[in-house]
């Protein structure tokens, strides 16, 4: 059974790391993170490897939480509020009213993640992409697809930003995935594990739908302007999703989807 | 050419449908409308249906937009102003500097809008759709794989709300959509044009990957939540997007992504 511990005064320092939520999640959290929501609380209290810290939770929400928080070790404190208090601490009105501290495990290098994956596998590479909407929904998408594995590189923005978290319905918690350092070469990286590379660009040359899958494939998808380095685009399979004319672009997370229904469903596996 | 009309008062009348634009936001503008940002703007003078009614733009943009703002005609104003005055009168920090006060076109009803319809048709029908991310982006998608109309429930949120609109990339200005009422029966005005009702469906019969584009087809799409209403689901063809064990769904801006490029790619056209 965790500790309840009634937090009266905001500027508790118990509570010091929700204290403005929005601009300590600018300025960073080093190796911990906030998870809001009970989806993503109760992801960060299954995780084996990411490690609650503490909660942070309205009082109302207490009772209904009560199968969540009795599987925490004893010493993750519990702290209660009203909704005022609560509101006072993050600094603005945070009506789902759950709040956690994660500690993140550290993150696996990219070539020991691929070389963990065996046989049959789908991986999603993400290169400069900085909106954490897009990052989250990506998360979410290759989540429901099955994908074993992503890599981001050094462009991309932070999976353990709130946002992208909670917009990842808590998937940045649980999907592998590893950091590319500005020097990794991804292209040669994928073929020394056997994977096809997979780019998705307006004037690819193949249309996504005719593609069949190879049984170890990497979708590598660009930011929605600039798309793809050209020197990434010439050593990788090129495909496009042909558009209605005037129209100049998915959203990157949208896309995401396409390609991996198209790479898991629209081949005959289920 | 327009009008330059400078406004050096957050205050002044002439530019009140601009103040504190969130707020009126949430209280609805009647038949009028706020786009924002270059694209959509460009989108609304070019509109054969909708009217610019006037142009709030900050000082540095002016020169930058000449191009858009000459098409406009004589008695529209374009209010110019500091950013400072700006993030006055809108009540934010509007950082791309571009507003425009839009008036809308009356709405065609439904039975009208797919009696235009002839021949090879693909309509996108949404119930209960009431996040404006998520109403921006199924039109995005839809005007990216050339849907011809969208049919929105009573319970779908307004396609010119400001968010919607920006999401939307301005697709909702140009999409042809129409309301249906609570008495409309909507299966059964698809059936009357010949349409056939494709409903997805967590628990659908068959796989959307499986699934052949009729030529008139109509894609049905509900919450994320609780879905499309068993009444509904009894009467059309269902198909499912099967995903991977613990993941309880895709978003639906996605699902619409998904389902439109499989009716219109995955079947041999392009």
């Amino acid at each position: 059974m965790p500790q309840l511990i009634r937090i009266t005064d905001p500027a508790d320092p118990r509570i010091a790391p929700y204290c403005a939520v929005r601009e300590r999640d600018l300025v960073g959290r080093d190796d911990h993170f906030i998870a809001e929501g009970e989806v993503v609380l109760q992801t960060l209290v299954q995780s084996e490897r990411h490690q609650p810290v503490s909660l942070l939770l309205d009082e109302k929400r207490v009772d209904g939480l009560s199968a969540i928080t009795n599987r925490l070790a004893d010493e993750v404190p519990v702290y209660v509020a009203s909704q005022a208090v609560l509101d006072g601490i993050v600094g603005f009105h945070i009506h789902r009213g759950i709040l956690a501290l994660g500690h993140r495990a550290p993150a696996p290098v990219p070539d020991a993640l691929l070389a963990g994956l065996e046989g049959r596998a789908l991986v999603v590479v993400l290169m400069g992409i900085s909106n954490h909407d897009n990052l989250g929904g990506i998360f979410r998408n290759a989540a429901a697809f099955g994908a074993d594995a992503i890599l981001l590189d050094a462009q991309c923005c932070d999976p353990f930003y709130r946002k992208a978290i909670r917009v990842s319905v808590g998937n940045t918690l649980t999907l592998p995935h590893a950091r590319l350092s500005p020097d990794d070469d991804v292209v040669a990286l994928l073929e020394k594990y056997g994977f096809t590379a997979v780019s998705l660009s307006p004037n690819g040359e193949y249309r996504l739908a005719e593609l069949k899958r190879p049984p170890r494939v990497a979708a590598l998808l660009g930011t929605e302007g600039p798309g793809l380095d050209a020197a990434v685009l010439a050593r990788t399979l090129t495909v496009r999703i042909p558009m209605a004319p005037g129209v100049d672009s998915l959203n990157v997370a949208t896309t995401s989807g396409i390609v991996l229904h198209q790479l898991t469903q629209a081949t005959g596996d289920e």
